[in-house]
Order: C-alpha cells, then structure tokens, then sequence
C-alpha cells in the first residue's frame, strides 16, 4: 500500500484529542466501547521493529498514557491492546476499554458476539479524556 | 482471579523458549501459524499500567525482540500484537506471524474465518528461533 492510498496518511483517523510531531491519538466514536482510542505513528510504518529503538519506547509510552487515562475515567474490567494494521499497514494501536457485561467479553471484539444488550455508562467528554492523557505522559512529551 | 487460580501462575502458558528473572517467551503450537509466540509476564499482574515504566520497557523489548526474530525466520506479511487478558488477567504478549493466505486474514486471528486451506511453511526449530529472539534482545536482557 502507497501513502497515498493510506487512509492514516491521507486522514487522520478518527477525532483528535492530542498530537505530538510524532504521532496521535484519536477517539473511536463506539458507543459501547466508551473511551475506546488509537494511537496512530504518523509515518507510513508497518511493524514496531521498524522503528529505532527510541521511538518504539516513545510510541508505548503514548499508548500507556491512553491506557492509565482510560482506566482512570472509564473504570473498565480489563485493557485490550492491539496492533494489526492487516487492513491498513501503517503503525497504530488500539486501545480498548472491555467490561464483563460487554457484548464481546471475554472474546476480543473481533470475536463472537456474545450478547445483544448493551449498557449504559456515564459519559466522558473529549476535553476531560485529553486532560488525563496528556497528565499521564512522561516528563518531556 | 487469586494467583492459586491462574494458569499462567501454576504453568508455563506454553513451550518456553527464553526466561528472564522477570518474563518468559513460550511458543504456541498452533501448525497454522509457525512462529506464533507469547511473552508472559513473570509476576500476576493485570495491565502494563501496573508496572513501573522501567519494567514495561523491558517487558516490550522481549515482545520486539521475538517480533523482529519472527520477521527474520518466517517472513510473514505482517506481525500482529496483542495483549487482552479478558480470559487470564496475568499480563501476556501475542506476538503473531500473519500472512495474506493464512486462514483468517485480513481479520485478526480470533475474528471470522476467512478460508479453509492451511499453506504448508517451512518449519523452524526451536533452537534456531530462540538464538534469533537471544540475538534480537537489546544488550544486558
């Protein structure tokens, strides 16, 4: 896939809450998975070991801000962390709130659908979510 | 889940390939996947958020290293990462070879199966992958 026909290089993936000259995070509008984001690198890469080792430690450290905010705000059960790109082979991370009663749980939510219902959680607004992230990155981000 | 309760406290998880004081990489033995590899966390902890930064850095480096070792011995098209723990909440890595003709690509392993035919690969012993893992860590692991 060329950057041009890269729908993370062409766009940015998702509504921004926060970006660095290196990479972003975005927010995935799931109404189930409340707080669900990514963490996209913003250059065309595939793999995590294509990066030097520097920007591999900086990526992550993005990642588990996202995750330490998330957790924070959102209380979930568990932390799902994931990087495919099998569809779009450019760098980026997901970040996933799961809770016990969601309707993948304890399936990834790529798996099987194991209940229809969905429940309501309490609201987060982006603003809220960006303070917490940006509050959990390391000295210098 | 109490640490008496967990497979991953009471058992390896796997076929172990390398072990530190703090982790371990077991292969998984899954023929349709050769290569397919878990980096389990020694101690029973939840999320990456749990650690202090200085032993998620030294947990990711042992999943980048069995990354860039699984990219040199079986060249697939694309490497998959992934840490849920829905199941087994004891913090593990997946590190999964992907190709375009394996059985559930472009969906992530554990999502709709895409095609029947598993394509023979050439097989990679265990010794020659751990020497590549060993060789792919950054010095002092």
């Amino acid at each position: 896939m060329t950057e041009s026909a890269c729908e993370l290089c062409t766009g940015p993936g998702g509504r921004v809450l926060w970006q660095s000259a290196e990479c972003r995070v975005v927010r995935v509008d799931d109404p189930a998975l409340p707080g669900f984001c990514r963490v996209i690198w913003g250059a065309h890469v595939r793999e995590m070991s294509d990066l030097p080792r520097s920007e591999r430690q900086r990526l992550m450290a993005v990642v588990f801000a996202v995750e330490a905010a998330v957790r924070e705000l959102f209380e979930p059960d568990k932390i799902n962390l994931a990087s495919f790109g099998n569809v779009v082979p450019h760098l980026h991370w997901h970040v996933i709130p799961r809770w016990r009663d969601d309707r993948h749980f304890p399936e990834p939510i790529w798996g099987r659908l194991q209940r229809e219902r969905q429940p309501e959680r309490p609201p987060v607004d982006d603003a809220t979510l960006t303070r917490a992230i940006v509050r959990n990155l390391p000295e210098g981000e």
